[in-house]
């Protein structure tokens, strides 16, 4: 989920909330509170704090809430994640630390989750998007890392098949769990072997992620490749070409609040935003054929 | 196709031709010679022409084959292109020149690819391996090619969804097709929209990938996922984790002939042969029980 | 200057102000504190503000106090610059914000920078170091930035040529400075126009540092050359090699007092510790033979 | 040196035997043909053998002549160094081989070179230009290669300051030394210990590039570090943002002979044209003042 800000960049709860509504109506199961597309390094610790009491609040307690607590120091990650835990988050998604990049070797990684698990209340599951950190991780350090019991799954946003394969065909697929981390790779990751995915687009097209992912879920791999390629488009414009800025443009566009970015993040220009409108009409256009 | 080295570095024609028998036998209908796996930027001018010449002659005429023509200059790959052609190759494969990244910029590579589709009397395939050559190709620039009534198709190694789909949405695929450059890519890129594959993995288990494609292409999409995911782990070790050195041991493997690489490349290392023998062994015993 | 931790990841600050003595006798007149080997992105804000007044305390009010205090977001970046003002440091240097690296535009690092300038009661100056941040600042953007009367220099830590001679050459260099970021460059960066440094390297070996930059300051060119050589390898080794953990461990080889980094840091191994003094020795017996 | 073209990509023989005669009277000792600026990569095997004759031809027998030899292929390079042997080179340049990256491991290096390096019969330089081969060398490779008789040399192009610090360190600077392989690190390169250069730049100014050398080694830092700074944003222009093409257009203002380069590098534009024009201006009158 993103995190609205207005344009002195205070965030607007109210619309996050809304958000949150629109999100249990169209059928979401889980939600990700404080992921890098909520712009939680932009947040400061009060803020996070703040906002996964406000989701809990309006999230039904039958249904998951995952908090993004991973910081740069080990000890700061243990201390956000103690705290989510005690807001009412069911796990943590904890990506990798990466400013010092030639000193986040195995070692160090197996220390910093091995260290956030041990302490941690709820379940812990890694978070990969080297596209943010610069620092993807390797196949061996996550399948040393599922050993631990508290460590259940991984969020892998850069769709290298290859580390997805090694993982899923090495680890105990019904403790620990691949979910995909971007819409544009959805079905092929669920097709190596993930079990569903928390993707970007899902804030603007709820419906559309969750059609894709039951089709698939139900074996309907015809459907589930159809909904694929006609949002490839869509999930390539938000985040990918557009960043937040564009995720939060398309929101609006889909009658959901997206509000502004937080600076530096510049918003949208009148003419990205009208290439994203016709990119969504025809998606939308689309998938209404399809069903 | 991989071209079998002995031990000093010669090329053995006969164990090349012995394998384009074993791939007919096994049902493939296209077929690449002088690609990346094929070294041929290991090869001799002269060198190159016998191989075309050598797999026209074994590859019945009904079947396709294409040759790998790009070089670093545009005149050089116009005359490569041209002595395919007259040699009987169908169409010609040509990488974008890398060696100078900064000024290889959108009019260099139109310059570039017009040049060369005007001249040769063969269509032509864009092919996109930035693990090689450091340089992505970009959609728009793709896009714009297609336009070119002798530009045909793009193999793409690079498996990046963003850039399949807005190649496959923006142009006439009667006209214009994709072809998914990586085994562990495969189906993805058809999902997403590609025709079939040029895929190193065919060379060592050329069966399995039938396999995968004809599931695919008769609407089996479970099936194609079950062999694309058994077939991942093999397609990481040959060529992503072990090189052409992995991809030739592993044909070894599978009663084909691959020989040694040339020089700089290694030979494989007995541990890692060990290795890739566990993990065809348990993939084609994985395969065995699908069907 | 580095942040000393003792073995549970807390701030040792007798040891920090034990330093601070040290370099003051060593005759150094500029100090950093919250720079990347300060570890500042493991420090939670209180620690910040604790940090800049130990500083401050120690450091005589004729000499200058640098804060590092860019982060993620501009707003952030601004109240931790006016809490640093507060505090007495005497200028700001910042890092440009960098995890959603594609939407790091001219434009949105323009506006990040011109908001900061506009909003910091002391001078700013901007802090390149694409080692950690993945996103080098681009000369034109530099340039720019210089026309703002509150932004008065460059930390460069790329040591690219280019950058540092476009920089020097289109700026006022008695408003603007150029400040070498490494000790590997700092005379190179010198001969390109800078008029010093702030180099990790300072912390363990002050005097050699200061010598080799009053050598050059002198004119004593061939001085200031023999230093670069004889202290290159320990630079190289020294947060290129061995990272934080290094350059800790060679400062306690030289009589300060550098603790142990903060997790997920690792202490540095007792083999790279040897290696460390060897190293050293030799420096300080080449440096000795020299004067 | 340049390999000049016509606009139908012939080589200019005529143009090239100009330059070297002007490069005599300007008093260069040392010519390099075949280098990356000399487009090798766009050059039939025939052509460069001829060019290799044409150079040795000018180049009067007590000046050295260099001979670029490295191609992808170890079997390549040797039969190329022995013709360049045989045709009057001096000693060859010889750069990695990389399209297969992963592959290009320690072991496969030290068998390339080694195998290099027992068959030439004249001594060998290794060549670092990981802007266009992207993959640097590393020091310990570099120093394990020093230890063969016939490896004499490192031209860097990285101007990476612990690379040619480690180098110098660790080696017998009578035997082997490092040139430095860009003009805007040369002085940088030589105060860290490498012995002079191999710089484009020179290819346009060689007269401004011998003045920095000369007072370099006579123990005119001051005179030294002018010229490097006078003349660091024409090191920039050429190449560096203009490629080769910018290095031909500079050459035709200094009343050398560049021709074009030849496909798919395209001519310099016209508005580049005139800001390297004006770039050259400044640095002539700035250096015409020095003197």
């Amino acid at each position: 989920m993103v995190t609205p800000f207005n344009d002195s960049g205070s965030i607007q709860y109210e619309l996050f909330e809304h958000n949150i509504e629109k999100y249990v109506e169209a059928g979401i199961e889980g939600y990700l509170v404080l992921g890098s597309n909520g712009e939680s390094v932009y947040l400061e610790h009060s803020e996070k704090l703040k906002l996964i009491e406000a989701a809990r609040k309006r999230i039904p307690s039958s249904m998951t809430l995952l908090a993004g607590t991973g910081v740069e120091s080990t000890q700061g990650t243990i201390l956000l994640t103690k705290e989510a835990a005690e807001r009412g988050a069911d796990a943590v998604l904890v990506k990798n630390p990466s400013y010092f990049k030639a000193q986040m070797t195995f070692d160090a990684y197996m220390a910093h989750y091995t260290a956030i698990a041990d302490a941690s209340p709820i379940p812990v599951i890694i978070y990969n998007v080297p596209v943010f950190t610069g620092v993807p991780l390797q196949s061996t350090l996550v399948i040393e890392l599922t050993k631990h019991p508290n460590i259940r799954g991984l969020k892998d946003s850069s769709g290298d098949p290859k580390l997805i394969s090694e993982v899923v065909w090495n680890t105990d697929t019904k403790k620990f769990g691949v979910l995909a981390g971007a819409a544009a790779t959805l079905l092929p990751t669920m097709v190596a072997g993930a079990r569903g995915g928390i993707v970007a687009l899902a804030c603007a097209a709820p419906r559309a992620m969750l059609a894709l992912y039951r089709a698939f879920a139900s074996g309907d791999y015809k459907k589930a490749g159809d909904i694929q390629r006609i949002t490839a488009p869509a999930a390539g414009a938000v985040t990918g070409t557009n960043g937040i800025a564009g995720l939060k443009a398309a929101m609006e566009l889909e009658g959901l609040q997206g509000g502004v970015p937080r600076r530096p993040l510049l918003p949208l220009k009148a003419e990205a935003r009208e290439d994203l409108a016709r990119i969504f009409r025809r998606m939308n256009s689309e998938l209404a054929e399809l069903s």
